[in-house]
């Protein structure tokens, strides 16, 4: 792909993220991303083929940078607790400010076309919190806590929240006490 | 309400509830009601206006009952690990067959019926497991824990992983791994 290509691709997946955001998966129209990136229909579907492959490359984008950076953070030697610390805060903004969450989208788009790419990309998550955590433990920087129970804890708690906050208004408190629940768990 | 009256409403709803189960709310029509119960229209409309009132009345039912057996079980001076290891096994049961849940359909009423009413039942959901902990931790049953934070990490990591069975198979070790994580919190 061509530099301006990518350019194009980038833009389009920019805008499209706060439609799907917005919208969830269901109701987002190719028409409705050609409003919101002002491109015609025909140079729209020269990058994508409809809405089921503009949220896949979305969803690559946002899972891939995600572990990345967790990932980098690690190779580069940051502390377990910074790097903990920085996505525990990533969470609290995504609680506190659900309409930029794809959660409801993704939860539609599973829905829609089977599980087994959700499946994966939970996984992945999973992956990235069981990292962070044995790396904490290595570093004596975390409780020798069950890996896996803290991340199913850490999953399930932050989904169930980012869920319930589209449909009614969480108090900053309970976003909080997750947090420090979390916290507690790996922090001596 | 007579006796007769009140045995048909009672059958509607045990018969809706499977519908919702399985269905979620939206897709749930007052003809497929009737299809269920074998009701005519206006046999059914005698009881229930529309899927509104007949959801609501479901849900009026099921925490009412919910509620019941605990303050019930209170009342009768229950050991709190008992009434936490019933409600604890209702909720594992619960994960393992998302069909019978009405998760996805409270979801749906919630996204087009507004938040008043599920942020009530989401309120006597997390009075009740207050009402619980509360009295482990006055019969030293359970450890002096930050309430409202374990009924933050109990309500929200049930809701999501509740919400993810319904498009993605659960590990039975992921749902015990949250069942253990309560019961460590609460049970020195």
């Amino acid at each position: 792909m061509g530099a301006k290509a990518e350019r194009t691709r980038g833009a389009i997946l920019d805008a499209s993220f706060a439609l799907f955001a917005k919208k969830g998966f269901k109701q987002v129209t190719m028409k409705d991303v050609c409003e919101v990136t002002n491109m015609s229909r025909g140079g729209l579907y020269s990058h994508f083929s409809g809405t089921d492959q503009l949220f896949e490359a979305l969803l690559e984008r946002i899972t891939g940078e995600d572990t990345f950076d967790i990932e980098n953070e690690i190779d580069k030697g940051t502390s377990a607790t910074d790097i903990l610390n920085s996505s525990l805060s990533r969470m609290k903004k995504e609680i506190g400010h659900p309409e930029e969450s794809l959660s409801i989208a993704i939860y539609e788009y599973a829905q829609m076309c089977g599980f087994e790419r959700i499946a994966k990309l939970n996984h992945r998550s999973e992956e990235k919190w069981e990292k962070l955590i044995e790396y904490g433990i290595e570093r004596g920087e975390f409780n020798d806590v069950n890996v896996e129970e803290v991340v199913s804890i850490i999953l399930y708690s932050y989904q169930g929240i980012r869920m319930w906050s589209r449909i009614m208004p969480i108090k900053k408190q309970t976003s909080d006490h997750i947090i420090d629940h979390i916290k507690k768990q790996l922090i001596p």
